[in-house]
């Protein structure tokens, strides 16, 4: 009898974390597993907004998939997803073809422009590891044109950045430690360097406390952060930004713009057929698709509903490794051919934004809230202890953060 | 009864050196001197093609004014000189105006274009700290750019470079032991990139012995550098260089075009009214300029014939550091009031060109050839030799290159 051939599509936390969970409890006697990647590497996206402002190198956040998945067990194929036919179970890959008994899709986020005219032409985005290192060395190489232009150009060091969420605060938060750096390698003065932080709603870092979120913007506004709320970008041209504030319009003149702002589930998954809400598809309590009992959908990808907010949850690595627990054991149950499969229920332990080196701001098990460096301390110990569920204490070693008193 | 004034335009290899005599030899009592330099540093122009490949870095090349000039005894003016008028006796800066009773300029050199369209706009060239960080960090940009581009873009990681003369080779030379880095940091495959050495010449190393411009030839193209040579460069546009051999032309695509072909005086001395010939002030035996008797011209200012060869010996930091030693001499002779003044004779002790990391060419001592290790390590002896002279031990010790057996 044929062995049933689970894919897995996309090597990011949930699709990684199913993998490796997936070939710990399953015999190679029993399951024919392939995952699909389109880099050799797998990354924390949480760690995006360092390698994007120079303050980590992208070797830390990135782990080759060789090191975490034994490539005895599971079969790896590097290629990019170009579509999946669920109803022939095919998946369509650049350079092949691959057919599957059980699917599970775990293909990350896109960014979101919401319509915003250039963001797609002029907005640099921290979305993988390729696009986080042109923004270093994008605003690198702009510190070094500065001293070469015959006129004053402070567009080449104004960093703006769309959007104060998550993303938005935690690379600002990087920016502002290592702007001193760039001013002494390029010699440029610090007091012409600025950096903006645009945002739509009246507040930073929406949905958190008021009181974490006001320590924040203060710390960063103290490192020379500028905050505009309540302002709409407009459009993002080669020159700056168009913004919009109580009706007034303004061109933020700046040559380095990061759109922090949004994002959506891969539009592989929405090209695919499946039935999707923002970009994300509202996946059964088992995390199965609508109407397709043999797709798994885990990660930005898969859309759950918070029943007391009545609010989606966020797309998060927390909530994405969560959910390759139930993954896993739920392709487990499938292929040992029983129908009783778990249901999804997020648990969210804590949320941890840092705003730089030593300082960030927390809540953890839903109420304690954590400042400065306990917070940053806290954030790196979640970090540390993803490393360790995914690859052990030879992973943890390698890439861990460890420096907590620098 | 007012001391005399000295006043150095340039703190490059001659300027510095002379001011450095000059405090030693000269009491503060019997002499004003001011040095006026663009930058609060002084910088190995000889090291540049390093600095431009990423493979030392700026701050090793540079050297604070302040370490090797004792301020208590010269005056520090950090301004632009704009031009100068040597039938007053004045200089114009940009921020000011400063009088003088001695003259030494030693404003260095500039890029000779020879009239090839698009070289000021599309061309990088190895000429100070700020351009060379420039070449290095476009470089690495373009490197960054590579995978995040939706088409293959093989001109982002192709870098050509005009002129095989030194500057050319040498820059070469370090970008072959660069790339690999390169291609390690940002994933790209070392297979794809190019490095192309265009030369109008029918060789590399004009007027070099030719069995030390084969070994350099053979060596780089070893390490993967395609030569172009008796190939005129017709035209630079953003898309790459239009290149013509034996009547053909062919458009080489490469964002990264790095003109080393050739260099010219300081157009500041020709407007000022100074003879010139090609840029450079074809000065009296005793470095004077013609007709001034106040001016004395230093470096790659100043136009020397061998009269062997019946050519201009060409501006190097040898001969600018020789020239130093008869400036001096001589602007101590005119402020005590003697006439007497030393002649210049260059001495050309060794060339050596560099061709990446522990390789090099030369010759010493007019006759003796030098291959490979031996001749990168007298190459690092020779410059650091200039240092001890600058600023002594210290200086040595803190900016010399002592690493041989890398």
């Amino acid at each position: 009898m044929r062995k049933p051939r689970v894919v897995i599509l996309g090597a990011g936390y949930g699709g990684m974390m199913t993998t490796t969970r997936l070939q710990k409890t399953l015999g190679t006697n029993e399951v024919d597993i392939t995952l699909v990647n389109k880099h050799d590497y797998h990354y924390q996206t949480t760690w995006l907004h360092e390698n994007s402002a120079g303050t980590i190198h992208h070797d830390q956040t990135r782990i080759p998939i060789k090191d975490v998945v034994d490539f005895n067990k599971v079969n790896f194929v590097q290629d990019t997803v170009v579509s999946i036919d669920p109803d022939n179970k095919k998946v369509q890959l650049e350079d092949g073809e691959l057919e599957y008994d059980y699917l599970v899709v775990g293909l990350g986020f896109e960014t979101a422009t919401f319509g915003i005219k250039g963001i797609e032409e002029h907005a640099f985005t921290i979305q993988n590891i390729n696009s986080a290192r042109l923004i270093r060395d994008h605003i690198e190489y702009n510190f070094a044109r500065y001293n070469n232009e015959p006129e004053d150009r402070p567009e080449l060091i104004t960093i703006a950045v769309g959007g104060a969420g998550f993303t938005g605060i935690e690379f600002v938060g990087e920016m502002a430690n290592r702007v001193p750096e760039l001013c002494k390698e390029y010699d440029v003065d610090p007091d012409k360097v600025r950096i903006i932080n645009v945002e739509a709603g009246p507040s930073a870092l929406a949905g958190f406390d008021s009181e974490l979120v006001d320590y924040a913007v203060k710390r960063l506004e103290a490192k020379g952060v500028e905050f505009m709320l309540s302002t709409m970008i407009k459009e993002v041209t080669p020159e700056g930004i168009l913004v919009e504030r109580d009706g007034e319009q303004e061109l933020i003149k700046t040559n380095n713009f990061v759109w922090a702002a949004g994002v959506r589930g891969s539009t592989i998954v929405e090209k695919s057929g499946f039935e999707v809400n923002r970009g994300r598809v509202p996946v059964r309590p088992d995390l199965r698709a609508p109407n397709y009992d043999d797709v798994i959908i885990v990660g930005d990808c898969a859309l759950i509903m918070n029943e007391e907010t009545e609010r989606p949850y966020p797309p998060t690595a927390q909530i994405a490794i969560q959910m390759s627990y139930v993954a896993s054991d739920n392709i487990k149950a499938l292929v040992r051919g029983s129908n009783e499969l778990k249901h999804f229920k997020p648990e969210i332990l804590g949320t941890v934004a840092s705003i730089g080196e030593g300082d960030a701001i927390g809540v953890i098990f839903g109420k304690r809230k954590l400042f400065g460096w306990t917070a940053s301390v806290m954030k790196k110990v979640i970090d540390n202890r993803y490393l360790l569920k995914l690859g052990g204490v030879g992973l943890l070693l390698k890439k861990g953060k460890f420096n907590i008193f620098k």
